[in-house]
């Protein structure tokens, strides 16, 4: 049982009208298994400098993250810094500094290539391809990409993409990707492909999942105020995987609750700065909201 | 029991990805009459010019409207050219001849000041509220608007507003008619002033419903081609306040549900150019799309 999940762990600097953090724990692994932690084991697999603080790697291994697979090497850690202005769906990259993480190759150690679940965070397609092929036989594997693998190594993400069953990305990627304005159409050029189920992140919007015979919406949960929407797609993505792993299905009805504790996982994450809420749940707390998903979106039937 | 409609009566044309139409029937007041007609008595109150072409009125009568208030008086009929581009949620207007539009001052006939149900289509708030004020006790009063009117008449229109009972606008009106970004406090501004219910339009990303304890998400029908957005918005609220005016209540179950059918009668009615469309469906139809939304957002409780 469990999750292994490829991604980054960064170093963030965040601006948003809310205010200004700089340095704080970021990156697609930290944010995804933070989230997944409260419903499954969860490994991740990274790399940072020998400057990541000591602390950051405490938490996550105080919330139950196996951090065995998070390669410490000489350097510095990846640095990402941000802003978000007017519409906080989109962040404006003021600053990024690859560091280590530009030489990240990544070796699966043998105990986690039998994690039934894989989460291939957004990075280089080649990369993830590299680490599906060292797994012995996940039962399902997830993928996340961004605009930059879309334009500049499209051949290496479609060839990518035939592998995985599940892809879990924002509406702006899955229209690029298939090259078509209308989201249902793009959708089935994706799937085509190769995935069985795709997963469009819409941010205050919600989140929709596509599959041959079928269509789910869910919405965002109303707001008032988003403090810091950084992580919000990965916090996303553990939510909806870490139900998962924890229920051992895959079926629709599964895969629809997987979506509701996602946007759940997600509405507490941007409520906060960096990855500090997500780090201060219960259990409770999330199944109070998803039953405030239930009411959010309930009608009565003909 | 049934509607009184105030708007705008037009002759659009309209080029989209799909197509161009010349001098079709438009109009605010047209396609909420047609939603509504499939639930519920409509009769509208609008102004046209002598060419306004015998068959939309035949067209419109034949629906089972009542055009007893449709003035028409000696010159050119209202109208309006717009095209849309890219996502088809915005259309850019290309030319607006106001003509017959210009001068009208909307007298309401005895019979029609007894409807239970008013809605004061996108004009003038000055006009809506004098049609407002010669109403006798209407149930429930439902009105529109646009930024035309946020910009030039914020006063007026506030004041109209604190006098209705529902606000049915889009997303960047809620916005910009609270001055705030974000759509929940907006929101909550905007309930503040008066309305007991905001209905906000988002396209395709459906619709929000806020009352002061409550929030409702309705996702728009996945519709993998939009052939022409005009309408939709009008289309959601004929639907919406049809439904409303047959059901006879406005509890919070049946508001959720008249969000439905509203979204129900929109995802027809952008289906084809004009509201072709929705002049020829069944209820058949109408309630065969409603259980699709059933499934559309559904999910197992807790």
């Amino acid at each position: 049982m469990g999750i292994l999940a490829v991604g980054s762990v960064a170093l963030d600097t965040i601006r948003t009208p809310s205010g200004y953090a700089e340095e704080v724990l970021g990156g697609s692994a930290t944010y995804f298994s933070l989230a997944a932690s409260y419903f499954t084991d969860v490994s991740i697999v990274a790399v940072v400098g020998d400057d990541f603080p000591e602390k950051h790697l405490a938490f996550l291994q105080r919330k139950g993250i196996d951090t065995s697979g998070l390669h410490r090497v000489k350097g510095k850690t990846f640095r990402w810094s941000g802003e978000y202005t007017g519409d906080m769906n989109c962040a404006m990259t003021l600053d990024t500094q690859l560091n280590v993480f530009a030489e990240f190759s990544p070796h699966i150690r043998p105990e986690h290539r039998r994690k039934e679940l894989l989460f291939l965070g957004n990075i280089d397609p080649d990369l993830q391809r590299t680490v599906l092929e060292q797994m012995e036989h996940p039962n399902l594997v997830a993928c996340d990409t961004m605009n930059y693998w879309i334009n500049n190594t499209r051949e290496a993400l479609r060839k990518m993409l035939s592998l995985v069953d599940l892809v879990i990305i924002n509406d702006a990627e899955a229209r690029q990707l298939a090259d078509e304005r209308n989201l249902y159409r793009a959708a089935r050029t994706i799937l085509a492909w190769g995935p069985k189920t795709l997963v469009v992140k819409r941010g205050e919007h919600g989140a929709v999942m596509v599959r041959p015979r079928s269509v789910f919406c869910i919405p965002a949960y109303p707001l008032e105020e988003v403090v810091d929407p950084t992580g919000a797609g990965d916090s996303f993505a553990g939510g909806l995987m870490g139900y998962l792993s924890a229920s051992g299905k895959t079926d629709e009805p599964t895969l629809r609750r997987s979506l509701v504790f996602g946007s759940v996982m997600a509405s507490f994450n941007v409520a906060e700065f960096g990855p500090r809420r997500l780090g201060e749940l219960t259990f409770t707390e999330i199944e109070s909201r998803y039953r405030e998903f239930e009411k959010l979106a309930e009608f009565t039937k003909l």
